[in-house]
Parts: C-alpha cells; structure tokens; sequence
C-alpha cells in the first residue's frame, strides 16, 4: 500500500538476493525507517523485537529468514539449526512454525547445490501467496460492504465499520485482513470511514492502523477502547471487522484483548461482527476457544506509554510515560476470545462463512 | 479517607467563609496539591477542567461556588447569573443543576442582607448530606458483599470487584459511592481485591481510584480498560461495581464511557452489575437514559497521555506525549448509557433496589 504516494510492501528481498528489507514497525508512527536485514540471526532478531509482526508478515518473515540462512550455509546441519533459531524467535506464533517448516521440508528435498537459490524463489513465493490471500479476503469483504452500504448510500451518510487493534497491511505483506476489505471499498469509491479504537496497552490501533489508514487517504477517527460500544448504541456503527490470531474449528475468535466486548457491542446493537483472515490462521485441531492458552505479558506494557514529547523542550522526541502509580501493580492479558455465537461470518480468501460452516473452507 | 495517614476530604471551606479549599484531581497521582478556590468564577473554572470532578463532588463544589458568589454580590441579578454560569460548567451530571437549583431556591427565599451567611451554612449541609449518604451506601454496599463473600471463604480466595473510572472518595466528599462498599468490606477485614480498569482517556481508574486504593492500604490492580471481559469470562470478577453520573428513572446508568461495554460482559458471564449513587443522582424528570446529552470531550484527551516521563534525563517530571499520528483526528464521548436491562441493582442511601423498583427510593 501506500507510503507517502510510494508503493511499498512491508517486507521485500534485494534484487540479486543478497539480503531482505523490512519496515521498523517499532519506530511507527513515530518514523518511517527501512532496516537491512543481512543475516538469518537478524531475522530471528527482527522477529523478537516486532520490527516486524503480525502472524502473517512473521510466517513471511520467518521464510526469508530461512533464505538468508541457505546463503550462509547450504548443509543439513546450518537447515536445521537456522530453523531453530527462527522458530524460537516467536514461540507463539503459529503461522511462524508453519512457514518455517514448509521451507525445510522443501529445502532438505532440494540437492545441497541448488538451496540457496530454492529457498529464496519459495519465500517469494509463500509472499505472494500472502498477498493473493489479502486480496481475495478484500474482494469478499467488499461485496459484504457494498451489499450494506445500499442503505447508506439512501440516507446520504458515510459507511461506518469500526476495528481493533491492527489487522492492516502492516500486519502482512500487503492489503492486510481485516482492512484488505476497507481499501478495497475505499479504492472503488465507496464513502467508508472508519472507527480506529486505540487499542490499549500497545495502541497498534492508534499508532499502526491509523498511520495506514492516514497513509492511503482513507477517512478515520481515533477513540479510545472504551468508545466502540456507545458509538454501535448510537447508529454509528454499521460493520465491525477485526482481524485473528486463531480461528477455532467452531468458529470462535482469539484475537487482541478487548475483542469480546466489542462483539458483546455489536451483538446488542445487531450490527453485524466480521473475522477476516487467511484460511492458514484457523486452526482445525482446536475444537473451541477455551483450549486456546491466553499470553500474559508483562505488566509494564499496561503501566507505560510511548509517544511523542509535547512539553519540556523535547517537542516531538520520543518519549516513555508511566500511567500508574508506583505503589500499584498491573496484569496484562493479550488476547481475549469471542465466542462463535456471537460472530456474524469468518472472511477467508475462500469466501465468508458463518462459523456453524466453517468446515466447508477446510 | 487517608492521604499518607493524614485525614483529608476533597473540599472545605475556610474557617471565616471566605475562600475554599478543594485537592487538585488534575495533578494526580503526580503531585498532591490544595487549590485556594476564591470566587464563583474560579469555582466554574475549577469544574470545568476537571480539577474537581465526580458527579457529587461537583454538586456540592457547584453549591459552594454560590455560596462564593453571594460573597461576591447578594443581588438577584449576580444569583441568577452566577447559577447559570455554575450550571454550564459541566453538562451530564445531574448533581450540580441539583445543588444550584437547591441553592437559588433556599437563597431566593432569604433577605439579600442574609444570602451570604446563608449560602454557606446550605453548602457545608449539602456537604455533610453528601457524607451521610456515601457512609450509608457504603454499609448497604458491605451487605452485598458479605453475602456473596461466603463462597469466597468456601474456595479460599479472594472476593474480585471490577470498577471502572473513578467513583471514590475523590469523586464525593469523602467515602465514595462504589468504592465506599470495597473501603467498609475491606475495613471489616473481608479479603477483597479491586481490579481497576484505567478508564481511558483521562486515566481516571489508573490516576485516581489506584492511588486512593493504594492511600487506604486495599489490594488492586490495574489493567486496561479492554481486559475487563476476559476477566469475566476467566471466572475472575465476582461483582462490578460502578458509580453514576446520572441515573434515569427507569434505571437506566449514564456512567463514564465504557461502562456499558463492562455492564454487557458481566450480563454475559452472569455477574451482578451495581450502580451505587445518592439518591441526588437520580434524575426522575428522565423516563430512560436515551433522553441524557452525553458530553463530547476535546479530542486532545484521546491524543495525548500524561504521566512520569522514564527516560532523557527528565526521569519522574510530568510530562504529556502525543499518542496519535498528526494526520488523525479522534472523537471524544465521555460516558455511555447502560441499559437498565444489564443492570442488578442500584446501591442508595436508602437501600439496593433492582432497577424496576427504583421509585420505591423516590
């Protein structure tokens, strides 16, 4: 999508293969950075400190980091030990492990001679994958929006769809999931908006999905995570879609912490509530959401925020503030999970199915 | 309450009647700070900018910002004009037109030669009345809890009560409205725990109801505003309690944004839900919560955060930072209104009353 009118992608190879280039998503939306990433073990760390994130991107990420290991070393044992490393980086991440292991399974079935040139063509290739799978959750979720944005289009008022956290193209290669089907709507001229809830403790939503969203001119507002439900009462709200970090088979939705109460919300006020996410994210051996272990984190990230200075003549540096006092403590739950019953569809690159059909995208 | 072992309340008038003395709530946690309050206008100013806030609070500040103003000048004229300006102050709360409305009458009622003398001895009882009926809801509040504390003994763990904003002494004069039932059960040595959501955008739960929590010595702890549901779903809230800044006649709760998201997820996960206010809140003119002007907030509430800056030498100074990208614009609703449908009771100074029996507290 777009960066200041150039066309980026938020992570691509060097022409002749020699190394990989990823946004620095820990510097947005207080700078726009590249980094060079020239080794396998820079990958690794380029993973753990969310220079890159998102399941998608990571699984992307995770590939290359295998490619830039085969230019290292082509043997058996560099194969096994890089993908080690890479797998250790997010231990959480599903699609990581996935990527990961679609790469060695093809390298070790590849003469020692030829890897390093295999394993940069199937990176590029499980990228495009990603971007195809983006683009066809947006195709989907655009016949969605246009289907609804009938009535809209009758009282003369913009089509509102509120979403959480940051499921954008940042959170991908490119179009990302959650908004793939916004720019979708936005790019055919549809008069969308889109409520960004901040999404607290990382505010992904106000630092990342609104900085893209910003980026590729699409209208937003910014409210915090407290707002949505008021918003979906006062019939302004006409769709939420979010993104998942794990579809269970029965359709349930574990996703950033504060998910369930926006579904609760959309729920009560009969708006319908969308999943968007490529079909590799669901996963099938889990039968519902409660088997699903919820990551704690530390509790610093609830009681610090980053932002830029506005005071004390350091306007517009970066800059660490506690919000809490010193004498209480904090827990810090990442995720949350939203019960099937009230999802309204799942969008996948298959097409939307209600979670009692999940199965038929299998 | 207690302020490090030292008794303080949040307003007071000076011995001879002629300033008062109200605890700077802007500045904390970051400093404890007294502010001389010195005429009608300063009081409006006061109450304007959230120096004093909470729905009581502002009630009784508004009656001795008339009590101030008849200082200034006992004529018809400078009452009506100093009721307004009071009035104007801060629209949701219904407290405030109620004590400058009480104010006018009692003073209209009074020889001009007496309105001084008699302002102030109305404000110090609407002051006293406020403190009588927080104690009283504390002990009703206490029942609740003690009755459903018995399963807690059973599973030897403690009692767990989510609030959300700040309903604490520092909302009132003293004691509280949903804080006062945690401050006697915890005082009665029941084993209690306060989950405090942060209540963005002003950081209420984690400024205020932390730090007030914390003063008393009751266990709490933060989390963001978007982990109450999980909580709930997790089986770790055994009550919410939440104070009001209006409540209708139907029952229905106007409370700080958010709530409602709260009062969906423990409807959810079958927890009681209770509002606790003075009878003062209810607003019986108001059939339901529908017909309440919900107040928009400057959008730099949701942009920019306060706290104790971490780093670049300026380690512990206040220090605000901008949490949005310049390109976006954000919105700002300060409360929502809870269905009386989500709601199990209302803790008064006259009792707990589910919210179809409300009028039975009229």
């Amino acid at each position: 999508m777009k960066v200041a009118d150039l066309h980026y992608r938020t992570i691509w190879p060097d022409a002749r293969c020699k190394f990989v280039e990823v946004i620095d998503q820990t510097k947005l939306p207080f700078a726009f950075e590249i980094v060079r990433v020239q080794s396998s073990e820079q990958m690794a760390h380029a993973i753990s400190t969310m220079q890159v994130r998102g399941a998608p991107l990571i699984g992307v990420a995770a590939a290359y980091g295998m490619a830039l290991a085969m230019l290292e070393d082509e043997s058996d044992d560099y194969l096994a030990q890089a993908a080690e490393l890479l797998i250790a980086s997010r231990p959480t991440a599903v699609n990581l492990a996935w990527a990961v292991g679609r790469m060695v399974t093809a390298l070790q079935a590849t003469p020692h001679t030829r890897r390093n040139f295999t394993a940069w063509r199937l990176a590029a290739n499980i990228a495009e994958e990603d971007i195809a799978q983006n683009q066809a959750i947006g195709q989907y979720g655009l016949e969605l929006i246009k289907n609804a944005y009938q009535n809209q289009l009758i009282r003369n008022k913009p089509f509102n769809i509120l979403t959480h956290c940051n499921a954008g193209w940042l959170a991908t290669v490119d179009f990302g999931t959650a908004l793939s089907p916004i720019y979708a709507a936005h790019d055919a001229g549809l008069n969308v908006h889109v409520w960004v809830g901040e999404t607290r403790p990382r505010n992904q939503g106000a630092f990342l999905t609104a900085w893209e969203l910003a980026q590729h001119g699409v209208p937003h507002t910014v409210i915090t995570d407290n707002a949505g439900g008021h918003l979906m009462q006062q019939g302004l709200v006409d769709m939420v879609i979010v993104g998942a970090d794990r579809v269970t088979a029965n359709g349930d939705v574990c996703n950033k912490i504060g998910t369930y109460l926006k579904a609760l919300a959309a729920f009560d006020s009969n708006i319908p509530f969308y999943a968007a996410v490529p079909t590799p994210t669901i996963d099938w051996a889990l039968i519902s959401g409660e088997h699903i272990e919820i990551e704690e984190r530390h509790a610093g990230e609830v009681g610090h925020i980053q932002g830029w200075a506005q005071n004390m003549g350091t306007d517009g540096k970066l800059q660490t503030v506690r919000v809490m006092p010193l004498e209480s403590s904090a827990a810090n739950p990442a995720f949350d999970v939203t019960p099937a019953r009230l999802v309204t569809g799942i969008i996948t690159e298959k097409g939307v199915f209600a979670p009692q059909n999940l199965h038929e995208c299998k």
